[in-house]
């Protein structure tokens, strides 16, 4: 069966972001009020497996292998039916 | 007040994901069988307004300015009180 993995990476917290830092003072310089802005990657992953454990199973080995650096990152999965 | 608005930005329907096929094929090597990656970009952006709506319209403005290239992106907004 196929199921979808929605897959969220985030920096962990005290972890520096300049790619946030660098768009939020983009934003203010275009006149936007941004007090604070983080980003995420998300990565929508079509899996087959025999069930819904099986396919969330498989997502978080991909995020402990290759998606997420687990020294800088933390991530949540989501698993649902396509 | 403080808002949160949740942007996510996807690439339209047919634009190549160059990051998502890289990303798909390194799975693949790893003997993961991932049929298909989408990949999104998260931002959490942290508003001052008068209220949800006025939240809304400043962060689909950030989008149209800044966040999304209405040629290859499609996005969508979220707004949450913080």
């Amino acid at each position: 069966m196929t199921y979808e993995a929605v897959v969220r990476v985030t920096l962990k917290g005290g972890v520096l972001d300049p790619e946030a830092k660098t768009i939020q003072r983009s934003l203010n310089r275009l006149g936007f009020g941004v007090e604070n802005l983080r980003t995420a990657d998300e990565y929508v992953v079509e899996i087959d497996a025999v069930d819904e454990n099986e396919a969330r199973e498989q997502a978080e080995e991909m995020c402990e292998r290759l998606l997420a650096n687990p020294t800088i990152h933390d991530y949540t999965v989501e698993v649902r039916e396509t």
